[in-house]
């Protein structure tokens, strides 16, 4: 991000000063041409809970294409763990220094002069990942970010640009589907997979999906049908396969492994598996005849890739509308949370690092809580 | 083959009194409205060596849309070895009765009275698999046949339809290439392996050829160099890689397990693979970081299911006319080969189920063999 570069820093690690600066703030901020934010810093890559510091900084009114946002929420997501850790293929840059969050929803509060498709009051998402949003308060380029509608829930705008945009594309892009027409998933109760569930729904697509078994099984299933699901199968019912359903015609693969294989094996002949996670880590391994003789396609999905090669594209604003829409009419909700303030951090960074899977839920900043503890 | 319904079978074993009759037939033939055909017929499912059988039947002279070929040239290839074994997904049909041989060459010598675009004289090959070639004269309808050019080696023709078409389609259909661009496979000297390097040297591709490491690796490198390749290396060197070449766009893989792997990784970022062969009997295992941040395609190619498929397409048309293009023109040659008689069936056999790879050469059936040997 370029505009860091012309940013006062200053590290003040004193909770109560810090409290007392973002109160002097909100009281001044229409009396001055800056304003302080408090964001969570990257000091080295390594374990999140160790390397990630609360700072604060002072930001200039925005000039020429920049917009002022004031953050509300950033959901806090196992990429950006995988980032602090320096494992994920994209990098946070520069280390020290660099400020986490793929996603997060906030409100522009000042434009620059050149600015005119945003507005003081807008709702804004941003346009691309790894823009940094655990802070209060980013200075972005207009085309870094994406207008959203101002009648939804503030909490399911923060993680729309990661799992419901994943799902979307894991159902657009690779096979086109009908009305009817089944898909099968692994790792269904994760966030992409529920997503997965609820615009099946929301098509008139069966989905078939299949999760770990576990004790609460029965519980889990009732959840997954109440948000769609066609059906839900555990491992060992996916092996023995006994569903009176149509072969599916895409596979969506995030756990890998054994998995994966026997929901290759569930395939139609002709049919597509599109891998997007790992979580068993282990790799996918594939018959020679299932390439040759069931004429099995597979291919993989990154949302990071996706958004970044669509900031402005027309694609990328029918997936939004279509999202928001469904998140209007109640088809798409979001998953299990906790707001949690951004001070708060390292107990939100060990929820995504252990997550409880459906038990669990997943932890969101809101930065409206700084306000109201000041 | 519906025609086979009508044909009156006669079961007589002795090679002596089969010339004779062939003779027998040859010299009547213009007389009479019948032709004896010897062929070669899978009696059941098991050891090639042990099933297959030679018998002779009458044809009546073809008619309506039907045509009578006299076979020239018949290759005996992997697939038909695994069709008598029984362990094909294309089965044999009606077995005992059955005449292997999914590829050949032969002359047009009658057609019936509704045909119009064959003729005496012409030369033909199926239009599809799994006709039965493995005769020396057959009744087919005219839309099984494809006439071809009649400047040609018998020799190129027999084979036409496997290999060089396997090599055509796996170039052509699955990655847009240009000029300079690389193309890497394995098993490289295989007899698919031979043609790709061929056409990628006809269409200015650069193709990387892996082999196993061998006694006679310098003097296989030495004839593949020859026949076009860009660069060959062992197994080793591939895990090495030390090539000055641009990262493969396409990657053929007839091989599978861990070399298949290795030929993954050296492709180039959103790369294809194709597998149209396992010969290590080793599935296919790739990372899911291949897939998500790597943008790894994988699929599979059967020559088999793209012939019923395109049986009078314009690609089928324009593949063989390009083919015999090159043909003619000296660029694609017909891999080493040994021609046989018919009755020497056993010896085919048993050279294609143990294929001795470079050093070894494919047994053609050539049918003049009997005219000349009465």
């Amino acid at each position: 991000m370029t505009s860091l570069n012309r940013l006062g820093l200053s590290f003040i690690k004193s909770s109560r000063l810090l409290k007392r600066k973002y109160l002097f703030q909100s009281q001044m901020m229409s009396l001055s041409s800056q304003v302080t934010s408090f964001k969570l810093v990257c000091n080295k890559f390594g374990d999140p809970k160790e390397v990630i510091e609360l700072q604060d900084e002072s930001l200039c009114m925005p000039q020429n294409d920049e917009v002022l946002v004031k953050v509300v929420m950033a959901p806090v997501n196992p990429a950006d763990i995988n980032m602090i850790q320096g494992v994920y293929p994209v990098k946070l840059s520069p280390v020290p220094g660099a400020v986490p969050g793929n996603e997060g929803v906030g409100v522009v509060t000042h434009v620059g002069g050149d600015v005119t498709q945003l507005k003081p009051g807008d709702r804004v998402v941003p346009s691309t990942p790894a823009l940094g949003m655990w802070r209060t308060h980013i200075i972005l380029k207009a085309h870094q970010l994406t207008k959203v509608r101002d009648d939804l829930e503030f909490v399911d705008l923060a993680g729309i640009t990661s799992n419901p945009c994943t799902a979307y594309r894991l159902l657009k892009d690779f096979v086109a589907l009908s009305e009817g027409d089944v898909v099968i998933q692994n790792g269904a109760n994760g966030a992409a997979g529920q997503n997965v569930i609820q615009l099946c729904k929301a098509w008139r697509l069966r989905s078939v999906n299949v999760v770990r078994d576990r004790p609460d099984f029965e519980q889990l299933r009732e959840y997954l049908m109440q948000l769609g699901a066609t059906h839900v199968i555990t491992e060992e019912q996916l092996r023995k396969w006994s569903l009176d359903v149509a072969k599916p015609k895409l596979a969506l693969n995030c756990v890998g492994g054994k998995n994966a294989l026997e929901v290759l094996r569930r395939l139609d002949q002709g049919g597509t598996m599109v891998t997007y996670g790992g979580m068993s880590r282990e790799p996918v391994t594939i018959p020679t005849s299932s390439f040759i003789f069931k004429d099995i396609t597979l291919k993989g999905f990154w949302m990071t890739r996706w958004s970044n090669d669509n900031t402005c594209s027309e694609a990328r604003k029918q997936m939004l509308d279509d999202l928001m829409c469904f998140m209007h009419d109640g088809r798409l909700k979001a998953p299990n949370h906790k707001l949690v303030s951004i001070r708060d951090f390292r107990d939100a960074l060990a929820n995504t690092m252990n997550p409880q899977g459906f038990a669990g839920c997943k932890y969101i900043f809101d930065m409206r809580l700084e306000e109201q503890s000041c």
